[in-house]
């Protein structure tokens, strides 16, 4: 496993607020990792809302399931969190396990099962050893607090090279409100739905539905537009939690995802969202290089969303740009592949704002030495025009290089 | 570019007969490489019927665009094929060359332009110079033997480590007649359409329909039952001709694939397609391991090949394959992204013939020194059985090591 820190780690991490109704633990419980915490608990004050979207798998973890079902009560009063092992594919004994973590939880926290939401992360298959909580979960409670927020981040990576966080502020009616992130990424990262963990809290007084509405709208073009490998987890999950506390400093309660009220929250949301998903696709496993893809000229955005797929997750893309080198023919490849509606000979294709092919064929100014230059940066654009319709999305990705190979190689070992 | 042979090539190639009716040549024509071959040309008598299957990408390459246009008319007398410059997204320039190449190789057989057949292979969207094929076409001619067909396999590598030949016998009637196949493959390989260049002749006296129908119907388990990375090649083009030369040895015409005396020919013509298919995928790029995957219990066959198919494109998967990890938790994630009815809990999953997951857990049984043992081999045999149907596919792959990454990091430089 690398210890080495992403080239694209971002330079400077913000000072993380405190948010009202909410404080934070971590423990080392000995999952799987030596020498370092692998849970995180997350006190939420009562009258909590909660909202998420879940991965989309059809073998999806324990913990996604268990959170599915908690998720229809739209109260939240506890998060837990663990790395080191996902609970994945573990049948009986996962659902156990899961049952197990709650009722602990609860009884540390003083509330109901129900509002207590879990999610693991790591090894798929291998049991995770819940008596590893026992030991851990009244001190968790007791010792949390408003200013851990870093420090929390830390605790849920797996092969993650930095903690994620990501911090905004908004004026909801005349009270600023914040919105706090943290996520982890890393490898078995595909846009469909939430990606791997990432969790949300504000202290704005949003309704679970209005939360909800809000997430749906947001993931689309954030989470949902990062991809790694192709490769979607067992167990993404996105959750978003709101504690109310604003509303005694005069935010006014919102019910409903499109009240306009929340236009100034609903970017902040949004920016927060887009930056996890940013630094998820900044660490992703061997990545050396972030890529953004835009596709437009589509015939639909739905178009150019799975060809934009296409080429985030073509293997022969990935390496090119990991060879440094602006290989836009295996661009055409993934763009015909994609199997939607287009038109080799109407075909467009940039590298960092250089055109580099034209009208199906290469652009006649193209100049080896410019494109090279800019394949050498640490962030490439790579933008390809249909001219086939209006559609237009966005994706980012990372390169493919050895380094994902030899990670990924000898993981569980 | 690696130059050492695959350790999954085979120990032995046969002795290619002659097939009446058919000739072959090569030269060095200097169109990216040096000193090795890079053109192939093969003579075919007249009255060759012609049949193939070509690439569903939306951007074929233009000798791609040619065969299609062509193989309607069902005669072929001259097969030209190159390596080195694939002649894809190559605009007009493109067209122009396939129309002079045609022209040069008519003029030369003696034959008219609607009944040449042409393939390029290798880079993407650099101009073919077409003026190579001037210095070498007559003499190609000249030259054609019966006797030649491993150097014909050898013109037509890329970044192939062996020559891909296949030979079989079969009684047609009380005849004996001859199937020869040469193929080429290594990257950009994966199930949609014949994959990469393949060519099969036989002497056997099929009309275009009959050998289109028998095409058609052993293409699927074949050559789109073999992924070596997900990506669909441009150029992807499987072509058969039948010289009909067994006629006069008493062979009998056959005018549809439906007849029943077709049934030992049609044997030994899947064996000739399995047989080069497979190497493609023991030659994919980098391949330390050859893959098996069989999928059975699903819904139909067609989400059996879905599912299978995930399986063989995971990243993950690959990569835990190329670590000798029987990391079955990342086919439980292949499975579940999907998207096919699954149900994790009845889900079963095998490395090499063990069980190592069973009804949605690791098997009670497990045993991890046995399955490592079985990792450690060439050969890995992954099986999942779902417990939904009785949808069952097969297909071929190969792990994803570091050498595919360098290989294909640095193709064009």
């Amino acid at each position: 496993m690398t210890t080495q820190v992403s080239p694209l780690a971002p330079t400077d991490v913000p000072k993380m607020p405190e948010i009202e109704g909410i404080r934070l633990a971590t423990a080392a419980a000995g999952i799987k990792y030596a020498g370092r915490t692998d849970v995180l608990l997350t006190l939420l004050d009562p009258g909590t809302a909660v909202a998420g979207v879940l991965t989309r798998s059809k073998c999806p973890s324990a913990p996604v399931d268990w959170c599915r079902a908690k998720l229809k009560g739209g109260k939240a009063r506890v998060l837990v969190v663990n790395s080191g092992n996902a609970n994945a594919f573990t049948g009986k004994t996962g659902r156990a396990a899961v049952q197990f973590t709650a009722k602990l939880a609860a009884k540390a926290a003083g509330c109901k099962e129900a509002e207590i939401f879990l999610s693991s992360t790591g090894v798929i298959g291998e049991p995770l050893k819940v008596q590893a909580f026992e030991g851990v979960m009244d001190s968790l409670v007791a010792n949390a607090k408003g200013d851990y927020w870093l420090a929390a981040a830390k605790a849920i990576m797996t092969t993650d090279t930095f903690p994620k966080v990501a911090t905004a502020t908004a004026k909801l009616g005349k009270t600023t409100v914040t919105i706090n992130g943290i996520a982890k990424g890393a490898g078995m990262i595909a846009p469909d739905m939430a990606t791997m963990l990432a969790y949300v809290f504000t202290d704005a007084p949003l309704s679970a539905a209005a939360l909800q509405g809000l997430l749906k709208k947001t993931v689309d073009d954030t989470f949902n537009a990062v991809t790694i490998d192709g490769d979607t987890s067992t167990s993404d999950t996105l959750l978003a939690f709101a504690t109310g506390a604003a509303a005694t400093r005069g935010a006014p309660k919102i019910t409903r995802a499109s009240d306009p009220r929340l236009k100034a929250f609903a970017r902040a949301f949004e920016k927060v969202l887009a930056n996890l998903s940013e630094q998820i696709a900044r660490d992703g496993e061997g990545a050396r290089k972030l890529v953004e893809i835009v596709v437009e000229g589509a015939a639909s955005k739905a178009s150019a969303r799975r060809i934009a797929r296409s080429i985030a997750n073509s293997p022969l893309v990935k390496t090119a740009i990991a060879g440094e080198d602006a290989n836009w023919g295996r661009v055409v490849m993934a763009v015909g592949k994609a199997g939607e509606p287009a038109d080799r000979d109407k075909l467009s294709i940039w590298f960092g704002g250089i055109r580099v092919a034209h009208k199906g064929m290469r652009d006649p100014s193209y100049d080896e030495a410019k494109v090279s230059a800019e394949m050498k940066k640490p962030e490439i654009f790579l933008k390809v025009a249909l001219g086939m319709g209006k559609g237009r999305d966005r994706i980012l990705t990372c390169d493919l290089t050895k380094e994902y190979v030899a990670i990924n190689g000898d993981y569980r070992s």
